[in-house]
């Protein structure tokens, strides 16, 4: 027994001393010419994803959900969508609560009076104009501050700390970010008057993370904001020094119920009007802090060049449908209302790209076990881009989920996350962080991935190649 | 003739196909043990340095000329050279004007509008606190605004960009600053309503570099900012749509004559009180938007953890006095006062470290030409720091510059100056920015300069060897 498991260890740890038998391999699976050259072409050559990334991020700036920013930037897709081609162009509308941010400030009053580097959370609790002050009290984590006493927070302002590193596949975001996405409400139910954090980042860099957090339990809303990496280590060395700290905070904010938002939506429209779609998007409004770059301006490029190459190619068998969905920093509001509406049609996959602009190192999907021949032709075609197959991969995304919830078939192809929390939700994300190479090889890989998945692309009276 | 250059030019592109004889070297230059062993202790273990720079920086945080927080800077390196055993602690004060920073912002109002990230300029004129809006007319260089009719500029806000790269020894701060110091003035000349520059940095972050500029010839001020880098991109961009850009620009800000200032100074006393001193420094004020870690934090710390080296070894021939200069960043206030007190004492060098904590790669000094032979000892001593001779450098530094100009001989020590232009002036000049191995080396490489000249050290009653 023992000597099996050793024996099947050796195997995975080291396949050349037990290699497998090429006899034993699955069938070869060759990409077919016109997908691989469709890939090549874009890799090397595409230039819509940056000119809609350029685009937006100039013309528009930040888009935050349910604004006048955010109408504007429907405008421009809608303008845009129609230039590059695309059928069915239109928005779909809906209304949510919308929050807007206002003055902010923080500074240490004592005992090393200082000014610090903050922003507010998305729907955090209003201070007055003049700010509210209190003395600061320290956690390492949220689990620290959930076993204190309400009588060591109640009155102060709350201070949560984390360790949060970069990773390829982004996995801190889910541990890390616990902080901002239950410590208000679990400040708030213990009486705090405010609360701050260490924003959820790997930078070091004086531009704080804002992202969501709801109250929910009945909590209160409070102020909460997000200081900078180097602030909440500033904050750590002063509070070392064993002394009470208290700081001045201004996190003056608006909450106003009815505001409007919407999807952008466009389509290449397939041989086959009752096959299954293809649905790719990304996400139209970005946080207010810088202009969306990253997040998610690229996004909305990369599968809309994607879909762009595969129309300029000819007509697919199966309609493509992009969605530039809205309001998804704020809660997904975009992806729920389009499941609500859509959710029950026919996909044959759904998938988005919502992690930055730096390469795709790796892809999944649902087809593993529904499609294994589709896989293996995905596998096939996204390797040369050095994207590896990962078979424990799982559905991602908060703009397809609801849909994916809903029954379709899902697709991921994972961007490289090691830079991401560098700039993520913060004034950093500008349209310098993207690279441009980087970007041509997401365009590259959603460009294979559709056309494996086109059920065949007819070459035709093509459309014109340049908006 | 031609022969001759062609040979000559093979000796320093290749010398070992020309090998000097070694029965023509110089003699041999040998460290002596203990100066070793003092620089290779400082190099592995140096604490002093990185107390005092993260001690201020925590303590204090930013230190603007003339204000409050300098003044109280100055009261914390008093106690703190104090306690470290130095002699002769105590502050020389000086007036000056003092200049400080009220609300800021710009948006582009048309046609797309959006913020963007800016600080004034020192001494920049101020707007009223509701603004000032006016239309951009963009220049690529200081020469392209200086060749421009003034009807061309006249009440518009001027825009100058530039393109400043990194460099190890920074030599684009000087040709790449002159948009931030004749820029005002060339721009209010010509009628101006206000300028903003590209800021002159080598970052792509959303944080502006401010930095010091005046209004000469009889230039009326007028407002004065800098657009961090990712903004002076984006309004590239946004201009070369073509169409007429407008901005608000927002920046407010106070000057006021007979401001306090002050430098302070501390000694190890030498052996003969007669004997020319070694006058090391590094300047107490910062600018006001980080904490002046690198500028000038290090500097300081530097120089007096290298003189507390020396000090906790035993007592030197020479008095060492260290100068924390207060008001540099305004335009070296306090070396004038300096020198204007001290400028006729005798020195046997003068130096300082400003230029941030990333590792001194060369030096120079005048010593070469008045005394080969201490410049070949300081040359052996750092060499196994990875400290190359530079025959050709000068003078450095505007601290010691006016007491240098008044007789006193120098010393360089050039840091790697790579990625100060990434902080240098901004809100990002943080403790973080500091890594502590090359703060180590910088503080080896003064302690075997201050040894090397010290005229000997003669271990006696050790000071306490911690504060």
């Amino acid at each position: 027994m023992k000597t099996a498991i050793a024996a099947a260890l050796l195997v995975t740890a080291a396949p050349a001393l037990a290699q497998q038998s090429i006899t034993s391999l699955p069938p070869p699976v060759i990409t077919e010419p016109a997908v691989a050259a469709l890939r090549d072409d874009a890799l090397a050559n595409d230039h819509y994803a940056w000119d809609i990334a350029e685009g937006l991020t100039t013309e528009v700036g930040q888009r935050l959900a349910a604004t006048d920013a955010e109408a504007r930037a429907r405008d421009w897709a809608l303008k845009r969508l129609t230039a590059m081609g695309f059928a069915n162009v239109h928005v779909e509308p809906f209304t949510m609560p919308v929050w807007t941010r206002g003055a902010e400030s923080a500074e240490v009053v004592s005992p090393f009076p200082q000014r610090m580097a903050i922003t507010a959370l998305g729907y955090s609790g209003s201070t007055p104009p003049q700010g509210v002050t209190g003395e600061i009290v320290y956690f390492e984590s949220l689990d620290a501050l959930r076993a204190a006493p309400d009588a060591a927070v109640r009155g102060k302002i709350v201070f949560i700390d984390h360790h949060m590193m970069p990773a390829q596949d982004g996995s801190g975001y889910g541990q890390f970010g616990a902080p901002r996405r239950q410590g208000p409400t679990v400040a708030s139910l213990k009486g705090a008057l405010a609360i701050v954090i260490r924003s959820i980042g790997t930078d070091h860099h004086r531009n704080p993370h804002t992202g969501v957090q709801y109250f929910t339990d009945g909590a209160t809303p409070i102020p909460a904001g997000a200081l900078s990496i180097p602030d909440a280590e500033q904050l750590v060395r002063i509070l070392k020094r064993g002394q009470p700290v208290t700081m001045r905070l201004t996190l003056v904010s608006q909450k106003i119920q009815g505001g409007h938002s919407g999807n952008v939506i466009a389509e290449v429209r397939g041989r086959d009007p009752k096959a299954p779609i293809l649905l790719v998007g990304g996400h139209l409004d970005s946080w207010d802090l810088g202009t969306g770059a990253i997040d998610d301006a690229s996004g909305v490029a990369i599968v809309t060049a994607a879909a762009k190459h595969i129309m300029d190619a000819g007509r697919p068998l199966r309609t493509i449908r992009i969605v530039w969905f809205g309001a998804e920093e704020p809660g997904g509001f975009g992806g729920a209302a389009y499941a609500k509406v859509h959710g029950t049609e026919r996909y044959a996959i759904a998938g988005e790209s919502d992690f930055g602009a730096d390469r795709v190192w790796r892809f999944s999907s649902q087809l593993m076990k529904s499609d294994p021949a589709a896989y293996a032709r995905l596998t096939a075609a996204l390797a040369p881009l050095g994207i590896t197959k990962n078979d424990k991969g799982e559905a991602d995304g908060t703009d397809v989920e609801a849909t994916i919830a809903a029954g379709a078939p899902w697709i991921s192809l994972n961007q490289d996350g090691t830079r991401y929390f560098d700039w993520h939700h913060t004034p950093d994300d500008t349209l310098d962080k993207i690279d441009p190479a980087q970007l041509r090889q997401n365009v590259a890989a959603w460009t294979a991935a559709l056309a494996v998945l086109s059920g065949g692309i007819e070459p035709g009276a093509k459309q014109p190649k340049r908006r």
